[in-house]
């Protein structure tokens, strides 16, 4: 099933209350909010007990003063879900606490499994049996099989080797914390310094919420291990090259944060800059579709000395409301979501930046729209190239449905538009912006080519090492 | 875990509308409601698919007119839950679903696995994992490692060998709807027939709420199987003599039902009879304990030819208060609950009629409330023998908290009541007025000898005989 | 607006806690909670400024710990509600506060004004503007205008003059609390002694709930002060004969409640005894309809000397549920409530006492469903007199709808329900029963004649002195 | 009571569906959602019937698919209100209905009367008695005496006599909805066509939402009737200057409204060219305070050609956490809802912008983390004059508690604030923003002189006269 959502662990020496941990925890999921608002959870382990709060709903709706009260310790994992199939169901909800021979381990997962079905039903053969449809109930299958064999990080390793796929995880084994990320680093997972001890997250923002310091990200291969004092690195696989998702920079990850080294606002402003030099157009005002165009549109704008002025307000409630059927709603949607600003769109030449197209629909919308309202031209720019394939790893495009852009060349799209011009940014410049060599990079659903082997796709699988430290 | 629930199972030929099969579960629940007020849960099973919906809350809070009718197809089970130690997860909530090599399977159960322990321990020695604490996970792991191994009666029958304890199962598998019980026969189950087809339920109300007729109990040791047409039968244990809980008909089972043979409502008035016939007392009124003592007050008014007078009424909102901390909290709860009527209590002479003591706080309190109103003298009458030992076959006397018997003789418990005499009915009394041999009935709980082995306990032991039918 | 509702104040001296006053009003609403179901409220006055919590729903549903902990003051009134007509609305909730040149008063309300729409037409033609549709507010409007011209029990005395029908009012006018009960005594209004001060309240089953001791009833036609000390009573009016209501004895009050000096249990219990004086026959069990006929079956079995035995058990749930539509719902609605127990129906003949018919629709049922399960006679025997006039004094009739002996004598009604006799209580056993000579009842909706003057209704109206204490 | 609200009226001569109007409503209150988050309510003429739904919370929390079907009806009234003193309870939620002498009306209002208490004592010295604390009930008592003395239009205008303060009403009154603007202008409300007919609301947004047609702004002292054709306009009364609220286009209506025919984008963009002129600064980045301060930055960059950057970053959840007591709690309010962006801060000279101060203690938060981010230099920049007194007529300054600057020159302010230089926009610059002349704006609140006489302050009145039309 694929998912977004967000992990994080905290591992305390020196709690300054009793539920300090939960709280921090608390703090984190709610900042890393944006990768899950589906369903939240939080387990916290004492004296081999662990307590768990999970729920349906945001971060707020979840936890309360009251049961937060309730969870003391100092160390614990906790998740923020968006599933993308359905399964909206609280029995997928994580983290997921599993009993086994050696007493209880929960785990928090973000990522996708491309082989989890295999992984499946070979565990089945075995008779196993699923209580859930996630992967992260098939991981704690693998994980318990190979921990009634060897030490942790043994177990931890040669689960690794199983999983194909992406994989950020936030393990809760014995009276550890356990950060591992998948070898080729497709999801982010970083570690920070706080007040009383230390914390893992998917992104930066939660230790900077925290008042934390950020130390530097997991590494790809790595497992990190919570236990007491300073944490334990162990590199137990090394690829020559990562595959770092470049969707987390485009849209997924908050402007915020720093991944892989790279501070997203950064991203986001040199992409807006380098479609001034791709597709420069002569307009009277620079304008984002907001809010997920505002920061490309910044770096347009600074680059190419045309003012950035708002044409679109949004709505801020807009996220609550609700259609009626019929009624032409989807029009209705577009209007009570994003408003035109009669004086900055009659009779003006618009640039139109936003960082991506998947239906189109809205886009069409908006363009008519601006339109409607007197706009003289409308150039709609795009910071990142064509859609034009699915991803398997972790960023459903499935629930963004049809691609435009699968069976349409760019002019096709921006005629379908009705756009005067558009312009993507090219994946050099992509890569450009990002600052990390193309190789290092998954852009599966840009180029149809995968950094891992998935049935009829085409692939370059990234070599992988088996690193020094632990052997099995 | 020790759970208190109600199990139902229907499958429909000839269904009046698409969701006929989960309406009918949802009445039948409703009817069973007393077996578990803590969480119920229907699945419906069509094309190889299953849906469920379960949740926290009484019946009528988890399902509505919108969600069962998502619920369409012709079979399925449902589930009433009251959990009687700690975990009321909705993680534990049933029927509980799994997926396994041949798909999936649902199984709702009533009862207690006294071996529970043992099989996760021996299953997680295997390298097997649980996601909850429930037996039913158990009973699932144990089912589906058979059922790699032989067909569906034969995997049944060599998982009921390992099981020790009670259990009424109702199990969905491939298109059948299975009922299991135990071979002993603890817990009650029954089978009748309905518009469209059959349904299987833990008591007789449930098929009387649906206007079905009442065909026979589920035999100890049968497995029946629905299927389409007439139900197929396989008694594979046989036991020369069973073990009916003698408490599903001193308070349990709902009085309209009829269990083994045995309407609920003729045990309960026959045992008020005899304890006239055992403990008759010069009074004025006969008078229950509302609800739980009117049965028995009735028989013991026909008995002595005593007029049988209300001396405490009952608020029949009162499950729905709360009581506010401080504020002698236990001595309102009783007030808010029972109010005694002045006018048959004053200078009466009174025999008050309950079904059982357990801690005796409350009839303790009751007896004094009339005391204070002027009544004469108040005396006991207590519809079971004095619970001397624990139940560890379903009916959690550790919810019963300390048994004021336990450790007292008869005279020192009608002491510490206040009352002016008390008298339980005799073990004899009570065999007879069920209509059941003794040794036929479980009565742990009465005289501490157990129809299983049960570490630390006497026993006597039921010998099983495989049954001729299925053979693996 | 027809409403049965209940009323509630109290005035301590030396409170236990900074809000004892609305702790004792929640436990008292929730003893009178049969008196209305809707809506519930609480205000406490406190230097001055009141504070009032209302909501919608049961009396623990609007009230909490949390907020009855805000609730601090040691005098206030409250309610529980049950509109008859539609508006179930707050807006309607109660008490109602309003506030006026004085200051501020809150009013809460129990009964039926007859000439409320001309005094609301009045008051409209003088200015006034209505933003409820209670006649709480029109009293409101009355004794705010007197307030201006006289001290407060004048002022009440004043606005009491000007209405017609049933009222028993809880008011909070400066540091008082104020119980009115209209000079015809239609509605109950009782006075107790509770630890630390007063309280008023509907019925004496609130006393009893607080631990506290019934004093008396509220004269018709007095206005009883609390205001620190023993309560000052102030008779304003005298009626020669009183009119109270009989059906507050027959169905609506609680059995152990204490009414105008008659407990109504004893009240029940003797019209069963006059069911078997009036209407004897010849059968083998004598059985209640749940729970509305319980008390009068006990007085039929015991004057009868037949066995007092249960055809039909109640689920217990039943209020809670909800029916689908289709279904031949109202069938199944009355087998969800209400079971046979077949061993005490098969081959019987039954005696079935109900307290009264209304519209007949359940009774049909109940009796329909004793002879499918072998009943060899069902013979009706009720509580009342057929009711076959409306109600204009606070009990409405026309929720109960059609009433099936308007138009039909009682052979037919009997022939309607399939039962094989049928017998009402006489007026004048009912009378008998009660204890309280007719000419001191209401008794319009059986006799068609009515205490007080309704337009195209036949009345007999009760001659009103003025009293001597006060003077306007 | 102040209140900050939003009112719509709609009048349909042909509805495309039964519940056109309402739904319509719906979404125009939706689009006003700024205005009040606290309760929402519409209400629906047919046949001389209103039906109402009214609730706390926001918009959707309010209305569903299901209750709006209810509301059927071509025309009626809405409102959303956040109120600014205490009450925040459902008695006062809008619109108010009253039943008076001639049948119902119903009033929805935005703004707040100044002699609001003497107008109450003068109806209650009458006689009148109030059940809510609102401005609205004491309208609709006035309107009520007046209508039945005049005809509408003379009614609303006598009534409009008597009212001191701000006011735009939305009115229901027979088969008409009336807007009504007091004679100064103080609050929005403006007139559209809408697809089968007219639209009244506070903002031109509500109207673009229904992709509707702006017409015109009511005019200061009309009545505008909608009752089927086009509106029939009454100017009843003409003021030399009007009193335009200058903290409406500050921050309170939304960028994309246009009020007074002054596009509130332009306004906050050219406040922003004025900080330029008026405090120029050397930086290397112009950073509003989201969202309050963008459109203000967004002038301030392109007057000054400094590069627009986001130093700070809003959690788009924000408004929907919860912050445990301790911990600091204030520092990480500020932290979850804006984090600095790290590579934009860091020894980066910014000039930072929002609309206004009102406390201080937020701006001296946001300082303080980009100072310790690594910020060089921080400059506010305020797009308003400092807020030196209260207001009386509807933006309630209470709520925003202690006035910083009310007591301190701009020099004590920055200095408070940590920031490196401080400039509010000068109340010339302001005017000349706006381009309404200073005698046509109320500035109370920057100046201490308000347009009508408030006890304790100083003043100049707007000379009223009484215009043609209408005369009574």
């Amino acid at each position: 099933m694929q998912e977004k959502c967000g992990v994080v662990g905290v591992f305390l020496d020196e709690p300054k209350e009793e539920n300090h941990a939960a709280i921090s925890m608390y703090y984190a999921l709610f900042a890393l909010q944006h990768r899950g608002q589906e369903s939240a959870g939080i387990v916290i382990s004492k004296d081999k007990n662990m307590r768990i709060i999970k729920g349906m709903g945001l971060v707020p709706e979840v936890f309360n003063e009251h049961n937060l009260g309730d969870l003391k310790g100092t160390f614990g994992i906790g998740h923020v879900r968006y599933s993308t199939t359905g399964g909206s169901k609280l029995e997928n909800g994580q983290p997921l606490i599993v009993e086994y021979r050696g007493g209880r381990i929960a785990i928090a997962h973000n990522g996708n499994l491309v082989n989890s079905k295999e992984l499946r039903k070979k565990l089945e053969s075995e008779g196993g049996i699923f209580l859930s449809t996630s992967d992260t109930e098939v991981i704690a299958h693998l994980l318990v099989k190979e921990l009634m064999k060897s030490d942790i990080t043994n177990a931890i390793r040669k689960m690794m080797r199983q999983l194909v796929g992406s994989y950020s995880l936030a393990i809760l084994i014995d009276d550890t914390v356990i950060a591992v990320r998948d070898p080729l680093g497709f999801k982010p997972l970083c570690l920070g310094e706080m007040e009383g001890g230390y914390i893992v997250a998917s992104e930066s923002v939660a230790i900077d919420t925290l008042d934390g310091k950020f130390i530097r990200d997991i590494k790809p291969g790595e497992i990190l291990i919570l236990g007491g004092g300073r944490p334990v690195s162990h590199q137990v696989y090394k690829s020559q090259h990562t595959a770092h998702c470049v969707f987390e920079y485009i849209y997924f990850a908050r402007t915020d944060s720093v991944l892989n080294g790279k501070m997203v606002y950064d991203v986001r402003r040199r992409i807006g800059e380098t479609l001034v030099n791709e597709h420069a157009v002569d307009v009277d005002i620079v304008s984002p579709v907001p809010d997920s165009g505002v920061t490309f549109a910044i770096g347009y704008a600074i680059k190419s000395k045309i003012d950035y002025i708002e044409s679109l307000i949004k709505n801020r409630y807009s996220s609550r409301t609700f259609i009626l059927p019929g009624q032409e709603m989807r029009e209705i949607a577009v209007r009570l979501k994003l408003n035109p600003v009669c004086s900055n769109v009659k009779d003006k030449k618009i640039v139109l930046i936003d960082d991506s197209i998947v239906r189109g629909t809205t886009a069409k919308r908006i363009v008519n729209s601006l339109k409607l309202k007197g706009a003289k031209e409308v150039h709609l720019r795009i910071g990142s190239p064509p859609i034009r394939y699915p991803c398997y790893l972790g960023i459903d495009m499935a629930t963004r449905g049809e691609l435009i852009a699968s069976n349409r060349d760019v002019e096709g799209v921006g005629k379908l538009m009705g756009s005067d011009s558009i312009g993507y940014v090219s994946t050099d410049g992509l890569v450009e912006s990002i600052g990390i060599s193309s190789e290092n990079l998954c852009m599966g659903c840009l180029t149809g080519i995968y950094p891992v082997q998935i049935p009829g796709e085409k692939c370059v699988i990234r070599q992988l090492t088996l690193a020094g430290v632990a052997r099995g």
